[in-house]
Formats: C-alpha cells, structure tokens, sequence
C-alpha cells in the first residue's frame, strides 16, 4: 500500500495532467488549462488574490522558458511556494503535535 | 471539501512534521528523523538505493544550509526531484488519459 508521502506525490501528477491533457499540447498547461486548475483545485488561494489578472501574472512567473505553456517542473514551484507558505503558518499558529 | 491539490500539499506538512517533532528540534528533520521518514514513506525509493549510505548522502544533499538538520524547504526539494523523476516515467510509460 502506498505510504501518505506517496499518495501525495502521485496526487501532483495525477492533478497536473487531469489539466494538462484537456486541449493542445498533452504535457503542459496552457493558461485556460492553469486558469481552470487554480480555480478547481486552489480555490481559496485564486480567493484571496483580489487581482483579477493574477492567473495571468502566475503563469508569467511561472513559464520559466516563455513558451506560455507551464510543464511539470514549472507547475511544481507553485506547489512548492504555497506549501512553503503554509508551512510557515502552520509553524507560527499550530501547536506542532505528531499526528 | 478541500482539493485532491490542496490535501496533497497538506499532506507534504503533515508528514514532515510528523518526524521532525519526534526528537530534538521539532522544525526540522535530525539524520535519524530523515532516515526514519525515507523507510517509512518511501520504502520502494530506498529500496531501490543499493547503496547503505543512501541517506547520508541524501542528507548531504538536501541539507543546503550545511547545519546537519533538513527543513522544510530542503525536505520540499527531495519531494519534488522523486516527482519529477516520476513524472517523467509517467509520460514516457502511461498513455496520458483524464482521470
């Protein structure tokens, strides 16, 4: 049986390609495909972005290589700042006890 | 209901901090929290390390700052090279179809 680390890590790919393989090119996210990802799967963040245009400046960010696609490495340093992020919440605000 | 995205981010936290509090300082991961998390929830991946100094050198790795202790942050970067190193057999090997 796969390990939670595990579940985890497929759960990245498993998401990003749901996405990536909804129109053009299979393994990367266009910005209608990002757009539909953040507001499906990171609602709350795509929430507390009061700017209308920041899918926009996401995918800017994100696209590394200015193809205006984002691949999986790109994808993932998404993943990575807000659970950075949270992390430090999570440090500052909750009491660490093992789970 | 929180996103498959969002629970798989939670989950990178939670099992993090579920072995960086178990001795020591509770924010980051010693050498034998590291070992234990890596035989725990990535059993296939050290499994497939022939090498008995696998987490050593992991740990010299990841630990970027040199301080003998992996954050979060260095913890991140393991999770996202396996990600990535798993992704890409995904692309290679799976016939990429919506989930």
């Amino acid at each position: 049986m796969p390990s939670e680390l595990e579940i985890a890590m497929e759960s990245l790919i498993k998401v990003f390609h749901r996405y990536a393989s909804k129109e053009g090119r299979s393994g990367t996210l266009s910005r209608r495909e990002l757009r539909e990802l953040m507001e499906n799967e990171l609602t709350n963040f795509l929430r507390s972005q009061k700017d209308p245009a920041a899918v926009d400046k996401i995918m800017r960010d994100l696209d590394t290589n200015g193809d205006g696609q984002v691949d999986f490495e790109e994808f993932v340093s998404l993943v990575v700042g807000l659970s950075i992020a949270c992390e430090q919440c999570y440090q500052t605000t909750v009491a660490i006890k093992p789970t």
